[in-house]
């Protein structure tokens, strides 16, 4: 087999990938907007922009972490194929797509009506659909024998199931969207920290 | 002949291009604009955003797809020359312009008025183009001896009629444009899936 | 120790901090606005809106520093641990936020009130942060051994206090915006010029 | 001489000067604007927007030329010192403005008042700025020695010839700016052209 080839494949992709996530985390910042003030109240005007702000540092945060865990999933997987180009892609479909929501929850999340949920909603559902993308690129890679190294069957139900929970955990987020808006921006952000850190131990 | 030199430059130019590929495709997201709504009409407006959100979608399934094939043919050019660079030029442009189509034809395919049609035809002419300039790189890369491996007159022939089908379909597209925008955002992403499997499959 | 792959895995680190450099220096551009104007007045407008260029060439000039600064960092350190990752992630922060504080400045500065000082005092802040990320992981890389060569204790002290006195100076800025907030402006762009050529020196 | 190290050091300034330019190209569509019209107006609407295409497609093509000719530069330059790194970020800083000045152009260049002839020198200024900074970059590398081959006396002055014309031809359209605004985008764009074939000729 050309595993040369193979190789320069995953490594393309990460190349690509990278470049998306990079773009992707800094046009976050286009969505910060200047407030237009009367005379001295900018302070008071960057502090009413709180929602804005908290929205920018939890999709850094998480785009950061999906990076880091991108790169730490690419690492393991030796070869490419049809189907881990396309799975891929729908992950990266997900990841550009994530400023929109961003600017959807930054905008209505101090809203008191519905509208506030359905944009914590819509925010966590694709945050949702990148997990399962994540989940689906690492099953594939299993089943298909792309990884690097042997792994039990032990431990492959355990890393399925770890990603599975981290679905589960992102979709019951769509859930708590409809209880409060504020405290599901929290959840998720410390949900990006806690992979963080679970991440980052276990390299 | 300076052999090594020659893939450094090819490398260049894939990377170079892939830059731009992987920016184009993530500034597609700053064309999708928050609604700004009366109390409760939220879930409402982003559903009659779906214009939008099918743009979004289709042009980010075609620039993978183009990324994807401009990889697959790249990777069988070993030298460059200017003729390359100059074609390959055009095709980053028309790449680099493809966010403009989009945005115009989600504004404009819900109009019921020839407005939908000019914006459909504008978005697809747009492709037509980087099909004709992908097809020209590929017939300018077979008459220059810029290919790896030996291709019989029967095999470039082939390869030549595949891209000419291709773009012989994008340049339909500009007819239809004319008969129902909506059938012609479809055609686009159909096109986009398919050729996503068939060069995915030819790998 | 596996060698190559702690230095892979500093490159990547590398790789996506200096996208993040580039977009984020790139993205400046968006906040220059062209001015509408009655006829024959352009180049009076143009002239007015020196806030805007002279917050453009700062920042510019502060992120061309820092990227310079970080890549010569970096080639020093030879390994990366969970830590470096976290706190070069917390640099990239302030790095991309950067785009939204030169916009507040360029906007408040020509102002007659507290506002131009809040701006010139928020911009500060971005950049000490920024600072003391810097500061951090250097302070980080020698306390966990991650430097690639032996640098005596009163080395290390030495570049310690060398990214102290740096930090400090960036606090000191926060006061000055409290006094002239156009010359909090100037002094920026001196620091930066001066860091770079003091990095440069040291080359 | 740690040789290897210098390439390294080359190296990384054209990753960074490659993402740059090709940030700065993909940025210039962001200022093509989808044109509000009533029913059936939108051909129309979009032949109006003549000046913006004009202006994209001569940028795009600059800025494509300046790619690949600072790439040729860097591929003789084996070695980069505190002065090439200034100098590259000076030109680095007028290609990453290039976007500003192209909007500029784009909007007045159909006005008729001397607004169209100011909006045509400022950008024939960034060009000429841009041109100046490829000169010093040169001049440079011959003066320090960082060329990886001999040139003969004559041959360096017939290659810092070369690059005086051409930032010669660029100050001139700063004069042509106030007989035709129009003219300048042409002469502009033939120049890019011009440029093109004759870069890619001494390939």
């Amino acid at each position: 087999m050309a595993n040369e080839s193979a190789l320069a494949e995953t490594n393309r992709i990460e190349a690509f990938s990278d470049g998306i996530f990079a773009i992707a985390i800094t046009l976050l910042v286009l969505e910060l907007h200047v407030p237009e003030v009367e005379d001295g109240q900018l302070w008071h005007a960057l502090q009413e922009e709180w929602p804005q702000f908290a929205a920018y540092l939890t999709s850094f945060a998480i785009l950061g972490i999906m990076w880091i865990n991108h790169h730490s999933m690419f690492r393991q997987i030796q070869r490419a194929d049809r189907g881990l180009m396309f799975l891929n892609l729908l992950l990266l479909l997900w990841t550009a797509l994530l400023p929109f929501p961003t600017n959807l929850f930054a905008t209505y999340l101090d809203h008191h009506s519905i509208d506030a949920n359905v944009a914590a909603a819509v925010y966590s559902a694709n945050l949702t659909l990148a997990a399962i993308a994540f989940s689906a690129i690492w099953w594939h890679a299993l089943r298909k024998h792309l990884i690097d190294h042997e792994m039990s069957a032990k431990e492959q139900r355990a890393s399925v199931l770890r990603y599975s929970v981290g679905t589960a955990f992102y979709a019951a987020c769509i859930g708590l969207s409809f209880i409060s808006a504020p405290l599901t921006l929290l959840v998720q952000f410390l949900l990006a920290v806690y992979y963080g850190f679970e991440q980052l131990r276990s390299k």
